[in-house]
């Protein structure tokens, strides 16, 4: 698993459609990467990310990345619904085969219920391109110390 | 690939929620089982299902089943997205790891964009349990002989 001290991979994410990729070590430098398991699940819809998108409209968070092995299309249309102006900033991006997410160690096996494999949730602090502080929730279905209370 | 005369597999797909399965081929003997790549896409979104679900609310057509490679979170908000009452009559089933379209043979490598193997976009009329009518478009991108107009 990634850790404290380690720069951030270098690898591309999809945002807002399947064709627009970014390297989220290029625009990620100094934020949060957020995993979480599922797109449009209870626990990441109704408890986890909404309150990033309300504390980043705030504007006194550094840039926010939201990251799921979900498709850009997805992906895209979860932002809408949590985000309809997509003014707070916050991004979601799209990790359709997982392969960032495994250039961090932070997969679990999903295949009975997701069909495949996501990623666990999980907040990362990046400063400088290099993971400050590091949090995994024990158990993907609750938030604890990822929360955006914590975290930002 | 499936053929017209034979019989719709047996298996499992999730409706509403990852721990609610049914059986196609119990629930699905008289109508239509109409595939897509992928949930949210603009072609899936914008041209082709919403038509499936004003004609179904008409209250004329056998039972529809939308079915795509993608979570039942996804397929749930989806169904949310293009039938906020739901009471179309649609039903919206998650097939996340492929299994049951690989049944019908009906699988394409769309790994490179989505990220794994997604559902032809394809319309089956089932008859006493038996595949009557298949079209599947040569472009998954395209809606030509699986439209609503065409099928119902």
């Amino acid at each position: 698993m990634v850790k404290v001290g380690d720069t951030l991979p270098s690898g591309s994410v999809q945002e807002g459609a399947p064709d627009r990729t970014v390297d989220l070590s290029q625009v990620l430098k100094d934020g949060y990467l957020i995993g979480v398991p599922a797109a449009f699940s209870p626990t990441c819809s109704q408890g986890h990310i909404p309150k990033y998108v309300t504390k980043a409209r705030g504007g006194s968070s550094a840039p926010v990345y939201v990251i799921a092995v979900n498709d850009a299309f997805v992906m895209n249309a979860w932002h809408e619904s949590l985000d309809p102006q997509k003014d707070s900033g916050v991004h979601f991006v799209a990790d359709p085969a997982g392969e960032y997410v495994k250039k961090l160690d932070l997969l679990f096996d999903a295949t009975g219920l997701l069909g495949n494999h996501r990623a666990h949730r999980f907040a990362i602090a990046v400063k400088d391109g290099k993971v400050q502080k590091l949090d995994v929730e024990p158990d993907p279905t609750q938030v604890t110390t990822t929360s955006a209370e914590r975290v930002l």
